[in-house]
Order: structure tokens, then C-alpha cells, then sequence
């Protein structure tokens, strides 16, 4: 089968910033005049290149670590560690930013496929070393900083060598992926036979395959694909107790209890997963995108609520609040412009993706129905300058953080007739920790026939203290989510940022069964210690 | 809420039958001429009242019980515990028309809400009692009949008092449903608000809620609605740890692993499911179910493949092998008849549900794409026939057993390119044990984009030793299904019968996680002891 070609460690982007820097450009004018209206600038340190804490792991485990992996695949470089050091949520960024590396791995270890990372396993086992799988390093939870008291050290465990199509079978519609493949390179590998996958997060860029399943990640084109745990057939995992392969001989089954259900969602704590077998399809024959305006967040979202329950998805649905619509209106480069919903309400973006009938079918009944409930169609304009911006959030954000602008991102999910408490729920928490000229702007991005997410974007101005104040703000949020009886996460994981929020969401016996899975394969405790269990 | 009279104890089946026997009558005609002409009848006792074992369980005990739910919910009567004895196999028929009720429980108690059950397990944990929950006591693979040895006796713990229609939400279209609630009481409860659940599987007129979620049931409309694990939101269950609460925030997200499928499939074994959530829908505008013809199974399977591949699914999509199609013609009662594929090859059956607008176009669309593909449209007649015989099979599985025609069935899944391989391996392992004479007939009833179900029904002459005839069948069968790599179940749950063909799937890390819960939540392990877990 084909195999992305792995010459560079992956991936290379800056510990401070997200993905190329070159890529971002200046903070565009229209945006700094309008957070320059909001609120006053500070001075956040720009990016810099601060000093590696030293590997700590003792040189004869680093022998050993090389006798098991090869030489040039157990990696001290400080350049490699410092990429390897966290994630990518604002106070990753911030710590960065501010001189502390402090979580950096000790070592960075390239396992060439699953033994390999068994090998890894079973040595770091028996040395009390930490293992974290590292995917694409676009972790916004906290996932990639482990607990390492009481341990010999940290390895960095970068599956960028595990970057191959394994397998392929186009008559059930599967294909089986390597875990360190980055979105781009699986659908690249995956159109070579005219297929697709569908999964296109915020991170797709940079996030791998491997990190979509121990996260359970969700793509702009749930409403049509769905999340990426209900694309996922099967997983090969390795784990200090040995090889797990679940999934592998039907599509659903009652052969008990889903056990890949445990380690979709694992984030590294239980194995390590090294093969993913998803459902894929055909290439889309036509691709459309179009705006509709909404007099309110409300109506928007009791359409889209109408379009789930009558099981009548189109490919992307996603719909802006009041705040969102109006900030994208003042960026050039996103949604909004000529023939966009100028007059204010709220933005939809509706997507068809599928073959020209298909397509044609669907547009026709969604539209049908929108119109009846009250939106108005604005063409496709809207719909493409989505599509050219989708990616682009995250690069913004290091801009307005070079001039002293605290921005984040946080999600949630919730039955839809909780909606509107959470939705103020959070936003009062967000406002009532940031103060004055704090602007909180919300999208709907997942659609369920029962509920719906609620993803947040914050701009406050960033202060002489922006890490502890955005702390403070997110655990105001946090407990506001808890309180409305809303889920801690609809698609970031739990990381370390939300462990203590998630005991009220599963209860304590819900603990002490992921403390009983994790026991019994992972019984030194190895594996991302501190990650998603309370 | 709404909550369905109790008065009775429920279900009210004898244990050598399926449901009321004055509703199976006497062998068609029809039917009685084909197997004439197959094999030859032996005598096969008829149903007989044979005697319960006296309760094994000390007074003490009994008392305790009684205690803890009150006197008149702690039956100890022959007849009651007579109907409690085993589920509804053709192995549990055979024992009990040979007079061995010896799994029989020493006695049934009933709670009233899930602190009766809590205190019932605490109870039961405390003095080393056997709980084994009981629904409509439709299992099929042994789910009933727990290991014994080392306890102090075994309680059926009916859960026929806890049929409530718990809360409904209809503007997030879920409601909560007591898992005693039958099929049809559930659907009646639910059409009070003009929805419903959707869930019809052959049990459906005896089965329970509560049973749907614990063996993950697949129904007749899952083309449409889905499983029933995919319907479930949320659930709350009883263990002797403690009450676990889990699906409550949201329909889905990325709080870790999703515990609710530990407990989907988890056959009594982990905990007692005393509230189920579910998605529900509004009833159909309109029913219209369809025969076509395709020349062959292999021809109609690729048309399910190419409607669920091209998410073109309609409500109901059943297809026949070419023996199973003959048969169906030789049943006056069933499918078949005038118009319908009297020329041979393969009947499907196609149904719609849902609003007119949504069914005349999903009707349409799929019209064409069978067309495309080579199908023969038979109008409505094949489609109303099936609706009438739908939950009919297990009656007439009695009467051709009171002649001595040995009947069950089986079932698996798999992956697409496997069908044929495992269809050819299944049939072989059947035909070879039963030899000469012996009816394998098969049909796809649950389809996916990746894969389906193949249900088998065997008829062969039932001998000298019917049951061991059928035990050797069934296990060169299971043998088969494990050989091709399918799973060794689809939706009759894994019980005593499937326990010894279960680690080939799952592993010996997926057998040793299923330890470890069970460990974490039932540590004296009383709960359906031998179930499930190798």
C-alpha cells in the first residue's frame, strides 16, 4: 500500500504559534481596528525561542530505548523536544510564550510500526518511564502534559513514522490508516483510489488519525459524515498488557459490551492506538456551500433542530450567534461580505456534499424546508468564503496574541431543550470572570437528532496577568457547563484541563470504571499519567 | 406520567412455547406437506407440566427479601418460577419438554423502582445471592440460566413493575422508559404523544426495554431507525457498587470513553438497567413496505450494499436467499403468493415510513437505484404479507417441534466482502452436522455501509436426542463464524451459548478489561454469574 513519505519529524510547528507562521500573516486591519475598539492592546511577549529543560531520563534507559527503536529514532535535540512540549490551547501558548517549557518530554521516541511501539511499551513498563502519544500536537486539553512524580522520565512518543494506507477494502467501504497520518496525507492517500474519508476539524491540517480517535474528534461535516468515532470500524491498540484489536470482524454486533467505545476516547491513558480501520467514500462528485440568514440564534437553531430531527442532514450545517455573524462581517477574509447577511441576525452555512442526484435531492428538500421555517437563502457566496477560511482561526488567534489580545476557543454539547440555559449560562461566566469589553461570540458546528454543540470564541483584552485570568474565566465556564447539566466537551477531550469537571458527568462509578480499565492494562501506570481520569 | 397496569405477572409464556399458544394454532397444511417431504417426524414429547425443583433459598433469606421489597413481591409458587426458567431457545424448549427445569430460580422478586433493585443487590452482594434480571424472558443464547455453584440460591429479578414512561422531552425528542416496559407497551405509551420508538424486532411482543439495551437488539425497521444501542441516549442501572448515571449531559461528546456502551450488551452481568432514554420520533404519516426480485441472493445483497453505501436507506430492507424465498411461497400464512416471486430467485422487502413528503421521495430515489441495479418491483402484496407474519417464526417453530421437526435459528455479521464466504461456511457447518434433509434457509436483515447480518434458520429432522443433535450443529456453526472472521453474534447477545466463541473476537485484553469492570461493579460476582464473560 502507499506510504506518505516520513523524511521530517512531524510536525513543525512552533511551540509558541500555530502551524507555519508564514502561513499567518499581520493581524488584517479590519480585525485590529475593531478589537482596537474593544479593547486596549498590552504587551504580551511575542514568540521566542526559550530554553529546553534538560532530558531528565538517565542515559542507560536512553540506551535502551535506542536498542529498541534504532539509533536515530530516539531524539534528545532540544528543537524536536521544544515541538513536543504541550499542545496548542491559549495557555499552552501563553507558557510558551512566557519562558516556561517546563512540561517538555524528556526524549522523543519514532516508532516504525505496532511492535515497535509494544517494544516501547513493555520498556518503559518495566523502567516506571511515561509514554505520551504525540499525533499532530494540536491538543487544546492539556493532554500532552503529563504527570511524571515518581517516574524516570517522559518519552515523547511521535507516531509520525506510522503514516501508511495499511489496508483498503473498497467492496465493504474501509480502509485502515496508520495512527500518525495527518488529515491532508489520509484523504490524500484515500483519493488515490477515489475515496474519501470526510473528517475536517478546525485542526485538520496538522491533527492525525490516531489523535481523532483517542480524542473523538468531530469535523466540520458531522451533520453529513458524522463524528469521527462513528466512522471508526476497528483500532489495533498496544498496551502494557499487550496487543488489543477490536472491531475487526463486523460492522456492529452483540457480542457484548463495544469495547472500542473504551478506547475511542482514551487519550493515550489506556494504549496506544496504531491502526485505525474507518468507513470511507466515494470522492463527491459536487460540492456546495451557501449562506442563510436567521432572524435570531433562537430560529437558526430551531431549524436546524427541525433539519435533525426529521433526519434530513445536509453534508456541513453550522450557524453563527448574533455576535459571531457580525464579527465575521468585519473580517475580510471570512464569512460575510456583499450579498451576506448585512442586516444583521445570524449566519447559516449549509453544505452538499455527494453525487450530482444526490446533491440535487437533498439541496431541494432542505431548502424547502428552511424556506418554510422562516430563513432567507443568500447564495452561495457566504458558503464559499466559508470554505476558504475554515481553517484559518487558529493563525488569527497568534495574531491578535502578539498585540496583547487574549483569545480561546471552548465547546460543549447539550439536548436541545437546554440550549438556551447553557448558552447564557457560559456566556455570563465568560463576561462575569473578563469584565468589561469582553466579546464572546458562539457557532452550532454539530448537529443531533437530540442536541447540538455550542462552540465558544472569546476575546478579552489579555491584561498584565492573561494566563490566570483566562484560568480563572475557563473555570468559571467549566462550572457554568457542569451546572447546566451540560457536557464538559463535545469534541476537545478531557485532557488535564477539564479531569476535574468530569466526575460529575459520569459519576463516581463511571471513575471507578476507567480507573479499573486503566488498572488492569496499564498497571504501572504509565501511560499519559494524569490525563482524563480524575 | 403514564404508567401501564401491573396487576399481572409478567410475560405469561409457558416455558415449553413462545407467547399464548392459542394464538400459534395448529402446522399449516402447507408447511405440514413440506416438511413431510423433507424429513420424517419423530415424537418429540409435547409440552408437559413438569415439576420445578423446590426453592433452594433459606428461609432467612426469603425473608430478608421480603424485607426489602415487601411480601407480596417475593414469589416462590412453581408456575411463576416455572415461566422464569430459561428463555426461548429451542435448547431451553427442548430441556424443559424433556422435564429439566433445572436452572429454574429458587425465587422471583420484584421490584417497583430502581432503590428496590439497588437494595435487592446490596442485599444479595451482602448474603451471596444470585441476581439474574428478567424482562420478557425471550433470550435465546442462555442468558438465563446463571452458574449456581458456591452461592446461596438465585433470584430472578422481574423487572415487570417497572413500566413507566419515566420523563419525556419532546422538544429533544428523547423519552425515558422503565426496562420493563414490552415492546408494545412502550410503542402504546409513546403513541399517547403522537411518537414512537421504532424498535421491532421478532420479540418485540414479549421482549422488554430493558432487555433491548442489556443484548443490544436489532429490529425489523433498523434500516430506517437503527439498533437499538444506537437509539439509547442514556441509561441509568443499578450495580453493587452503586447507581450509575451515564448519557445524561449531551447526545454525544469527547468526555472520555463511552461508558454507556459498557453497559449496552452488558447481559446482567455488570449491572441491573433500571431506566433506559431513548431517542423517539414522531409517528409515520404513512407505512408502505414493497416486494422486488433479484435473480439471486448474491444480486439483491448488492443492491442493500449500494443503498447503504449511496446512505440511501429506507425504513425496512430485508432480502431472502433463494430457500428461504421457496419456503416463504409454500407458507399461506407469509410472504409470497400471487405477484409475487413465484419465478424463483430472491424476495426483498422494502418499507417506508415517515411523513408522505419524506416517503414519496425516499421511495423514488430508492425505486430508481434498485431499478438501476437489476431489481424486479412485486408491488405492495409481498410487503403487507410480511407485515402480518412479521413476529409469527417462534409459533410455528412450536407446532413443527410438536411433530419433530427440530427448528432455530442463528445469526452473525460481518464485513461485505466476507458475505459469501461466510453464507457458504455457515450453510456447510449446518448441512454437515445434520446431514442428509436438513433446511438452511438465510436472510439479510440488518444492512450497514460497511457490512449486514446473516440470520440462518435451520429445520432438520429432530432424531432420537434432538437436543444434542442441535448442540453439535450449533457449535460446528459458531466454529464456522469464527473460522471467516465474522462475529460469532448480531443481535442475539452472547449469554452461556456464544460465551466459549467470544475471545477469538474481542482477545484476551478485551476478555481481560470485561474481568475488570465486572471486578470494579460486582465484586462477589452474583450478578447472572457465567454470562457473557469467558
Amino acid at each position: 500500500m502507499t506510504e506518505i513519505s516520513h523524511d521530517l519529524l512531524q510536525p513543525e510547528m512552533p511551540p509558541t504559534r500555530w502551524g507555519d507562521p508564514a502561513h499567518a500573516g499581520p493581524l488584517p486591519d479590519g480585525v485590529r481596528d475593531l478589537v482596537g475598539l474593544v479593547f486596549p492592546l498590552s504587551d504580551t511577549p511575542a514568540a521566542a525561542d526559550v530554553a529546553v529543560p534538560a532530558p531528565q531520563l538517565a542515559p542507560d534507559l536512553v540506551a535502551g530505548l535506542r536498542a529498541v527503536v534504532g539509533e536515530e529514532h530516539v531524539v534528545l535535540d532540544d528543537a524536536v523536544r521544544r515541538q513536543r512540549t504541550r499542545g496548542k490551547s491559549t495557555p499552552d501558548l501563553l507558557r510558551q510564550r512566557a519562558g516556561d517549557l517546563g512540561d517538555a518530554p524528556d526524549v522523543v521516541v519514532r516508532p516504525d510500526d505496532h511492535d515497535d511501539v509494544q517494544a516501547v511499551l513493555d520498556f518503559a513498563q518495566q523502567h516506571r518511564v511515561v509514554v505520551v502519544p504525540f499525533g499532530g500536537g494540536t491538543a487544546v486539553t492539556g493532554g500532552l502534559a503529563p504527570d511524571r512524580e515518581g517516574f524516570a522520565g517522559v518519552v515523547s512518543l511521535d507516531l509520525g513514522r506510522m503514516r501508511s494506507l495499511v489496508a483498503l477494502d473498497p467492496v465493504s467501504s474501509t480502509a485502515t490508516l496508520g495512527p500518525g497520518l495527518r488529515g491532508p496525507e489520509a484523504e490524500a492517500l484515500l483519493a488515490e483510489h477515489g475515496l474519501m474519508l470526510g473528517h475536517f476539524p478546525q485542526s485538520f491540517e496538522f491533527a492525525t488519525i490516531g489523535g481523532f480517535a483517542a480524542t473523538r474528534s468531530s469535523g466540520q461535516s458531522s451533520a453529513g459524515y458524522g463524528r469521527f468515532d462513528a466512522m471508526v470500524v476497528g483500532l489495533r491498540a498496544a498496551t502494557p498488557k499487550g496487543e488489543v484489536r477490536l472491531g475487526g470482524t463486523s460492522p456492529s454486533n452483540a457480542s457484548g459490551p463495544d469495547l472500542r467505545e473504551l478506547f475511542l476516547g482514551s487519550e493515550g491513558a489506556f494504549g496506544v492506538i496504531t491502526e485505525v480501520t474507518v468507513r470511507v467514500r466515494p470522492l463527491p462528485e459536487v460540492k456546495e456551500y451557501e449562506g442563510w440568514q436567521w432572524p435570531s440564534f433562537a430560529a437558526g437553531a430551531d431549524a436546524m433542530r427541525a433539519l435533525a430531527q426529521g433526519d434530513l442532514m445536509p453534508t456541513v450545517l453550522r450557524l453563527s450567534d448574533e455576535n459571531e455573524t457580525a464579527i465575521n462581517l468585519a473580517r475580510p477574509d471570512a464569512i460575510g461580505g456583499e450579498g451576506s447577511a448585512g442586516g444583521g441576525g445570524c449566519l447559516m452555512i449549509v453544505g452538499y456534499e455527494g453525487t450530482t442526484a444526490a446533491v440535487a435531492a437533498k439541496k431541494a428538500a432542505v431548502t424547502a424546508a428552511l424556506t418554510d421555517l422562516g430563513g432567507t437563502p443568500l447564495g452561495a457566496e457566504p458558503g464559499q468564503a466559508w470554505v476558504a477560511g475554515r481553517f484559518n482561526a487558529p493563525y488569527l488567534r497568534d495574531s491578535l496574541l502578539d498585540v496583547g489580545v487574549l483569545v480561546e476557543t471552548l465547546e460543549t454539547v447539550t439536548f436541545w431543550s437546554n440550549r438556551e440555559r447553557l448558552y447564557a449560562a457560559v456566556k455570563a461566566a465568560l463576561e462575569g470572570a473578563l469584565g468589561d469589553g469582553t466579546m464572546v461570540l458562539c457557532h452550532i458546528s454539530h448537529v443531533y437528532a437530540t442536541g447540538c454543540s455550542l462552540y465558544f470564541t472569546v476575546a478579552a483584552a489579555g491584561g498584565e496577568q492573561p494566563l490566570e485570568r483566562w484560568l480563572k474565566a475557563k473555570a468559571a465556564a467549566n462550572d457554568a457547563i457542569v451546572a447546566s447539566g451540560a457536557s464538559i466537551t463535545h469534541h476537545h477531550a478531557v485532557g488535564t484541563d477539564h479531569r476535574g469537571w468530569l466526575t460529575p458527568e459520569i459519576g463516581e462509578a463511571g471513575v471507578a470504571v476507567l480507573r479499573a480499565v486503566k488498572r488492569e492494562l496499564d498497571p504501572a501506570g504509565i501511560l499519559n499519567p494524569g490525563v482524563l481520569i480524575p
